[in-house]
């Protein structure tokens, strides 16, 4: 199985998976079958079965997934089972935002560095973090080790600075940046659109609950 | 077919569609066969012709997509075909940055009112908008027809402000606080899960380019 093989739904599920498997653990649940997992997150165990064959088997016949197991397992899947030094460029409004989300510390993402190119904005301090001049984004993504990078720089300045960040070393970009990267092809780019999120809602809140879709001729 | 009938994964391949056709409409192409539309995303033009027919017949034989068309059909399917008013509860910096973020009104979503539990904040003005106290919620959402909310508080005070939000007649919430929320079966709810975006970066960086997966057992 190739990584490109992998649809990104899929992927998504996992983490699904994940997720679920870490609130069994903390209620003290030792042992899963794929259907309670999927009833959980509402699949078929079909699709759990599925989803977890791409990677190997996990199952014990007669005692389903041990749930220490396929939690640690899942991990070494999606690569969090050890903390990555990711960087941000881009301390307007949303980047402050994110240096202060703890949630991704909790998954394995540690913020390691936060750089921009506004003088007036360099060297002002965030508990640990404090912001740095883009000349320094090299040297730091060397010594840091850091192969991670989130994007939030105006829609104008993105492909600029995404082309920084490759040659930098950087090989997956969070892209909060409402424009789509051209990069090479072994870089992921994984793209946030707040608004299409909403659209999603507004889709579903636009369909009739039952019968036809509003008609769209 | 029923809303629900419709698989999430269809419903972004609908928003990227219209992302792609704004984007032939603006540099002046006017018609677009399933083919060109899908090589455009990297989708097969079976792709796009089964996700497209979910909601009825769109071509024109020997001419394909009349790209206008199409748009203005596609923004009728996600409900963007309106502009929506929408309140924000929780205006820490999450809040603040997507109070200023100008991708939402391009895409039919207006930011109509703030509101946050914190005396501190209250009063304070962001452009046209003033931070207004919880108080004011039910409100105005019944002044300004708002059925659509985000919500940016602390992960310990989302389920009880997303109750508020039901109570008050909002149908659609996107949720940023990084917890599952218990609500109706007719309340729709879109999860923002930061973490969970760059997790499927780092599965994809986890994976080796060719060959197995990782060894995980």
């Amino acid at each position: 199985m190739k990584a490109e093989e992998v649809p990104n739904p899929a992927v998504y599920r996992l983490s699904f998976y994940l997720r679920q498997l870490e609130l069994f653990d903390h209620i003290g649940r030792h042992t899963i079958s794929s259907k309670q997992l999927g009833e959980a997150l509402g699949y078929t165990d079909a699709q759990v079965r599925k989803d977890l064959a791409y990677f190997g088997q996990f199952g014990h016949p007669g005692i389903g997934y041990r749930v220490d197991e396929l939690i640690s397992r899942l991990k070494k899947i999606l690569g969090t089972d050890k903390i990555w030094n990711v960087l941000l460029v881009g301390a307007g409004n949303l980047g402050r935002a994110l240096m202060t989300y703890r949630g991704f510390l909790r998954k394995g993402f540690k913020l390691a560095a936060v750089f921009d190119a506004d003088p007036a904005k360099i060297g002002r301090e965030f508990g640990e973090l404090k912001i740095r001049p883009m000349e320094e984004l090299a040297a730091a993504v060397s010594q840091l080790h850091i192969r991670m990078a989130m994007l939030t720089v105006p829609q104008d300045a993105a492909q600029t600075v995404a082309d920084k960040l490759v040659a930098a070393g950087i090989r997956g970009i969070l892209n909060f940046a409402a424009v789509s990267l051209n990069t090479p092809d072994d870089i992921f780019v994984q793209s946030v659109d707040l608004a299409l999120q909403l659209e999603q809602l507004s889709f579903r809140m636009s369909m009739p609950p039952t019968g036809n879709p509003p008609a769209v001729g």
